[in-house]
């Protein structure tokens, strides 16, 4: 498959000259899914374990995170084109624009994913239900939404 | 208040010299919380209904966004700092990791938040559940992934 060719009824935009802001990656992610070809369209609960490892700098920030049975994940989909306003997910008839879609392609090519996590080593995290491409750049672990109160404050 | 000062039990880091990609800002988020002060420890679905504008570049991409009751919003905590690994929230006892926190100091300051989507007028959506300071600059916008599923392939 040609992901980067642009289907019928899919609109680009030029993209603006600077960029607002950097971004750090801090890790990388493994997954079994070498290419985009092999990778699958959802990650699902039951899918196989994936190690996500984070660098050496930013390791002291993981501690208490094993207290979390379930986490998010952002990453960085560093194979997206980033210049679609439309798309036509493969194939289908009338395209839809890019934030109705959770396509890797979009300005951002920033991935949110919640996963289970079931194992936790000295600088990796092991997870379930990742669909992304081996090596693909980590920028951020929180603790899932569902799972997280704020500390309380002492100060009021 | 002063937030950036670092708090007993907090760790810091050196960030790296250089950033590894770079976001646009698609946007921006109106709320009625003009400093950190003012913002809510959590966004509460009862909250105020907040609007979030879309440059115009990025418009198109919006279509079929109103088909959807709950979206997925990332922004840029452009406010906070990056390099701490351990927190010490509000002057709670024991410091944890960054990665543990869904504080908005973290070494990407990202933010995800799930909104009911109250309504769609050209260039905005009307929003409710944030609490981030007004004027926050905008990164994405997915539809939720509970409720959403990958258009059918018709490529197998």
């Amino acid at each position: 498959m040609n992901w980067d060719a642009t289907r019928p009824g899919e609109t680009e935009t030029s993209l603006p000259d600077t960029t607002n802001a950097g971004v750090y990656f801090i890790g990388r992610i493994r997954t079994p899914y070498p290419t985009r070809n092999e990778c699958p369209r959802q990650g699902m609960s039951d899918g196989p374990i994936c190690r996500v490892e984070v660098d050496e700098r930013w390791r002291p920030a993981l501690k208490g995170l094993e207290n979390y049975r379930r986490v998010e994940l952002l990453y960085w989909m560093h194979q997206a084109r980033r210049d679609l306003l439309t798309q036509s997910p493969h194939g289908n008839k009338g395209a839809r624009g890019t934030f109705a879609l959770r396509s890797p392609v979009r300005p951002n090519p920033i991935a949110t994913s919640l996963v289970d996590l079931v194992g936790v080593e000295p600088g990796a995290l092991l997870v379930r239900s990742l669909d992304c491409v081996d090596g693909t750049p980590l920028l951020d672990i929180k603790p899932d939404r569902c799972s997280y109160s704020p500390p309380a404050s002492s100060e009021g």
